[in-house]
């Protein structure tokens, strides 16, 4: 792990060490914590004392005293020369890898789906750096727009948006009913826009409101695991079906399911980047009409496109109504913002803003306010035309230095749009160990397998986001990456050992 | 329905129809839509039209072509000297009475978990004015101090904040630690803490994580309808437990149920307002030991507590560690603003965490930064003090109001905490028929049958929200109602006759 990854980390832990304790104890307590919990792996450098003092705005001294501490604890190992590091003897397996749904139901007294949620929990605690994939880039946000934009809404004389609200604030549902007609020749209205708080919601609402427990739903794999694990926590029962170069292919499915939901990203494929065929696209229409099943469209990053030929929504195709639209603002605003939204059919309008509100209430207007205003003066135009460009250069950077470093190692995927670029290995090669290892050196990123429903039956490859990664860091960040994977290939044995599935 | 409910609904609905087609068409499409829609009932009246062109802010003469066409084609009709009303041969039902899951499910394709989530829906569309029930005031929200703690936290120097966030924002955490250890003598570590969307959201992810499809829930009957949906939505099995003057009597529940989980408000029990003995508290956490069963303690409104000797919490007096904590901001900051947060034992830290971010996402830190700032320079607590006794000013009105004009009808419970007051009659009345009565003449309650597992076989009350009432609308509110209640009482036939349940 790197000193800024680390020192990250350890300033988010000893902001949770209460005040009282005074700040030597408290960065005593976040490091044991850091190194107990195995957040700081075995092996593991620890950021330089002047780095860590100005990162946590205390004097070096006392970051000096609390290392001396844990040195003398044996948490933590110095060498000569080069730094303080987490002790090897604590190495052990990261809990992620370690858990097991059967140990944490009975330590906990989770229930089996609660187990099952947290085991198979695969949101990364890393949202900076090379190559944490779908991060934007929040550095280049416009905070001084968006801070006057915010606060012009919280007024005295505006406090109707201090209330719930129901289904969204009607010039935000206005401004996305108008974008949608212009950039992806959606024909709407503002009231089958549907204002919620992240995709992730937006599926768990389509989930429950469409879909009884132990219901099948279709979903592409390799695909996007938080789908899979909202979906799997509603009680569906998930049934696989192959990506090829021409994206989901209905036909691949097994015969005898007739599925009650198929989630899909046809404009972009997650992880593969595979544009769906129109032909494809017809079959999956024809597929759902005949098994009656709704379409969840998951259009997660189409406004990142870098080709200026953007391929028509699912939606717009069908006649049955039967495709619900889903979108994302975390990509090309900021993640922690938290808005998404879905576009339904007619008859959905009234049941789904009903459920929405039962099951989350709503609210956030002063938000949507300000997201309204956003759009409507141009200024998300604009960003997404800045961030394009800067997101294009560093695509083709890693690009570059992929093709340069690991050349005949790799075979590229995707790349038309979005954030990150995904490598398949030509050679038989652990990922999940080998993202374990670059961790260590501070390179984050997501093994392809873990994409699968069944890791061990996946591909092996590396998702790799560029999004956040400035130009001048990519090269050095691919060659700690290349010289990772070399070694991965030399350990014995070389088969690969991948552990659960 | 009065003037200003129905002119705040109408502008919500202009405000929702395409700006392309004129502010004439859009009022006329509002309106029709209201009507149709039944959300503007047979027989209501429509604001004068002076009132309703400065609601919308566009010309008198607009609005009187406007409701000239929708007198011609019949939708209003007109009293001389005394308004323009809905017309009254489309008096129907309400679309909430006459819903029915099986009809919802055929028609729009839902599921049978999405029928009944939408047809069970208890969520209000109002939300101020005379007697909505859990509304605060917030026109005495302090706009300005938050706007300028909200600013403070959008700038490009803390773009940390506008990443995923895990757990929560660490200073919020550390500031409701310390505020619970002084307010409810609770000691717990900040990590234990988890900020959330919403009461909920937090209910959902307990539900969820700790329990499976199918298993058996107590909930306190009559109890909050908004948990109910929830817990009902995650598939568990609903057992009502009886409420008395102690609180929730688990020795009424059926013998052979052994609850998985109990939801219960034992501070201020939700809607009666009874506050748990201990004996009954010991007694509970003794069941819930011997069941196995987790609890949720939902202490939604203590901090409005008009009388000094605060109750300690289940949460303290659990030894096995057993009880989780539940408590929102709604209320005593402002509903849109959707943060809640919940206190989890030691072992269900790092699993919740999990399984928050896998099934929601986290974020919003740049709000969780602004209420810990709100929480440590004090104005939380000064802003509490000051509106616990505005509220309790409102809450005497309302109480010397109803005594006076309903003394012999209603037997007045709660009043200790929070923004309600509960009524149940001492004649047999349909207490659903009540309010949709009240309704057309601008005063909205919620029944007190709707609190009920089986609304058939509950007690008809009232639950009246006096916290948005200025002191001045108050006896004219409850003049209404008296009205109304007498002229249900002269309806026959005088039994109830309550639909669905």
């Amino acid at each position: 792990m790197d000193d800024r990854l680390a020192a990250e980390l350890i300033r988010r832990l000893f902001e949770l060490e209460p005040r009282s304790h005074g700040v030597q104890r408290r960065l005593y307590l976040a490091l044991r914590h850091a190194v107990l919990r195995v957040e700081l792996p075995g092996g593991a450098a620890l950021p330089a004392s002047r780095m860590l003092s100005a990162e946590l705005g205390i004097g070096r001294s006392t970051v000096v005293r609390v290392y001396e501490q844990l040195l003398a604890e044996g948490y933590l190992r110095s060498a000569t020369g080069s730094g303080t590091f987490v002790s090897d003897s604590l190495r052990m397996r990261r809990p992620s890898a370690g858990r097991s749904t059967a140990s944490m139901h009975a330590r906990t007294g989770l229930s089996t789906r609660g187990s099952r949620i947290a085991a198979q929990a695969g949101s990364s605690p890393f949202q900076a750096g090379a190559f944490v994939p779908g991060v934007p880039d929040v550095s280049h946000f416009p905070f001084a727009i968006w801070r006057r934009l915010v606060a012009r809404q919280i007024r005295h004389e505006r406090r109707q948006l201090a209330h719930y609200g129901f289904g969204g604030y009607g010039p935000l549902r206005q401004a996305l009913a108008e974008y949608l007609r212009v950039t992806r020749m959606m024909s709407v209205r503002p009231q089958q826009i549907l204002i919620l708080n992240g995709a992730h919601q937006a599926i768990d609402l389509c989930a429950r409101m469409l879909c009884d427990e132990g219901d099948s739903v279709w979903m592409e794999d390799p695909g996007y695991w938080g789908a899979r694990s909202v979906l799997d926590a509603c009680g569906l029962s998930i049934d696989p079906v192959a990506v090829d170069e021409q994206g989901m292919d209905a036909s691949a499915a097994l015969e005898p399911s007739a599925p009650r939901l198929i989630f899909v990203s046809p404009s972009s494929q997650y992880p593969t980047g595979v544009v769906m065929s129109l032909e494809r696209r017809l079959h999956l229409l024809e597929r759902a009409r005949a098994a009656g099943a709704w379409i969840i469209e998951d259009d997660y990053d189409n406004e990142l496109r870098y080709h200026p030929h953007a391929v028509g929504s699912l939606f717009g195709l069908d006649p049955g109504q039967k495709v619900i639209y889903v979108r994302t603002f975390s990509k090309v605003m900021f993640p922690g913002l938290r808005l998404a939204y879905l576009v339904v059919p007619e008859r959905l309008v009234d049941p789904f803003a009903r459920g929405n509100a039962e099951l989350y209430r709503e609210g956030r207007m002063i938000e949507q306010a300000a997201m309204a205003e956003f759009i409507d003066a141009g200024h998300f135009t604009r960003h997404l035309r800045r961030m394009r460009g800067l997101y294009q250069e560093r695509r083709d950077r890693l690009s570059e230095a992929i093709e340069s470093r690991l050349g005949g190692l790799v075979v590229t995927h995707g790349g038309q749009a979005g954030l990150h670029l995904l490598y398949r290995f030509t050679r038989e090669l652990d990922d999940a160990a080998l993202a374990d290892r670059t961790l260590r050196e501070g390179i984050v990123f997501r093994p392809l397998t873990l994409y699968y429903r069944d890791p061990a039956r996946g591909a092996p490859g590396m998702n790799l986001g560029f999004a956040a990664v400035p130009v001048e860091r990519m090269a050095p960040a691919v060659d700690v990456l290349a010289g990772a994977i070399e070694a991965e290939l030399q350990r014995a044995p070389r088969h690969r050992t991948r552990s659960g599935g």
